[in-house]
């Protein structure tokens, strides 16, 4: 096995990513010492029982001599994590999460750390409907993407750290990318966050039709739902974190999907099968752009004018 | 193998759904002779070409001492086929269909049939994102539900007739159930027909977005916005015809998803995080219900009251 990229990482949170984390690095050789915390005893517990590392009794154990801190938390609880570790980090250690809103995390980290750390958000694009130590698996990050939104002006070695933190996730299987925070927070609005707000709210309306009885919602699923329900069993305490903390862009994109959706509407209503067929093959044609696309995306470019439909029997 | 079910039946469209079930047929040898017809002269070749059964020249030649004719068509063409294979269908012969909205398919074979034919809607809950006759295959029927509206009143034989076709389906692997037409659609409204609008309108919105290059909505498709384009690569023509011909309750569905959308995004904007955990809790139980619930669902219920969040770390 190559050497370590790290002597010591320390992984604060031990739910699907944080366990994941722990099991590709000890697979893959990432790092010699991997230490875990959780705020939860009760996860500590099953953490240490499922074998994930060396599982600290407090945050300060488990950071102490840690060359990288990896943050597992939602975003939400990334400020008072970040707090609880930074005194006891030391010098030139990086600071990292994997959070899903970049601004608001850089923000949380930045407010909380010291000149001597390298601060350096990031968030791979990966993860399952599962939650908590069980769920994670040494696989979850190969082939995905990592996304690291490195601070401006980082002072002196950042440039190191971020070469290090990069080596990390490459380690677990991950293709890293570089990235403002501000667009990544643009780009995974409309990529992740709206389509997880529209599954919950799906099936959230599925449930309340008194005219269909939920047990058939369950029993027909197949129909097109279960993919909802899939996505929509994600963690809940999460993903408010990445509402409340990317507002404005899913906002944005909530309101132009309403827009277009009340345009749909609109073409039901009054029998305009021929908008409905033109938005429908639009649609068909990225899908198979992005199974076409593959490993390289670089050069596709859909436009308004779909292709001619197919031959129908 | 057991006795054929139907010794001669004519499978009327050769798409994914025609040509899964010829393939089925042949396979469960639930029909001694499969002949097919398809409108178009290229799909005709192709599905020779696959060995898909007996393909006619014309659809009179198709159905022509047919016990059981299936018309595998989108919705909207149902009328006009029906009428063209009806005056050609022997008597006592079964003419069904597959299509995705049960009272406007029941109308249009209605109209067309004579009393000396038993006409039997049907809908197979089964499908994938392909389509035409090479996406067709044996195995797709097995397990998914089948369900037949029969209509009321059917006359002399018409019981013997949908015991006939349900045996057919469940040599195909499906599980049979009889509902009404209007019962049909008000469920399949909400658990494939919302969903797939939805679908179709998210990846519109998405490449429309002008702060976010349309690479990297491909590229980071992982973090759930995949899920939607697989259901929105299914066929144009077919969907159009699904929601122009259950409008009513597509409409429906329709406005109170967005309903529940504006909530939802009000909760967002006023950072009402109590609300965001609720609806998610909710959201995911009905998850961990569908997959309880496996094969039995007629016992699942679902209220207002969401169990408690899970620890975090």
């Amino acid at each position: 096995m190559p050497d370590p990229v790290f002597q010591r990482i320390a992984l604060i949170g031990a739910g699907l990513i944080g366990a994941s984390i722990a099991r590709a690095a000890a697979e893959t050789g990432a790092a010699e010492v991997i230490a875990l915390y959780d705020a939860s005893a009760d996860v500590r517990a099953r953490a240490d029982a499922l074998g994930l590392g060396s599982v600290a009794p407090t945050l300060e154990a488990a950071v102490s001599g840690a060359d990288c801190v990896i943050l597992c938390v939602p975003v939400g609880a990334i400020g008072a994590v970040a707090a609880g570790a930074v005194p006891h980090m030391k010098d030139g250690a990086i600071l990292t999460d994997v959070g899903s809103v970049k601004a608001e995390a850089a923000r949380a980290l930045a407010a909380a750390a010291e000149p001597r750390l390298h601060v350096i958000p990031g968030h791979p694009i990966a993860g399952t409907e599962q939650s908590g130590p069980e769920a994670g698996f040494a696989t979850l990050f190969r082939g995905a993407w990592h996304i690291l939104t490195p601070l401006p002006g980082g002072g002196e070695g950042y440039d190191a750290a971020v070469d290090a933190l990069s080596a990390f996730w490459q380690r677990l299987g991950a293709r890293v990318e570089t990235m403002d925070a501000a667009r990544h927070d643009r780009v995974l609005a409309i990529t992740s966050h709206l389509p997880h707000l529209i599954a919950f709210n799906i099936v959230s309306t599925a449930f309340d039709m008194e005219t269909v009885e939920q047990g058939e919602v369950v029993k027909y699923s197949a129909g097109g739902f279960r993919d909802f329900t899939r996505i929509a069993a994600s963690d809940p305490v999460m993903w408010r974190d990445v509402f409340l903390n990317n507002k404005e862009a899913v906002l944005e994109c909530l309101g132009r999907f309403s827009e277009d959706l009340a345009a749909l509407q609109r073409a039901i209503r009054w029998g305009d099968g021929d908008m409905l067929i033109k938005e429908f093959t639009r649609a068909r044609s990225i899908r198979k752009a992005i199974i076409d696309a593959g490993q390289d995306c670089s050069a596709v470019n859909f436009g308004r004018n779909a292709p001619d439909t197919e031959d129908q029997a």
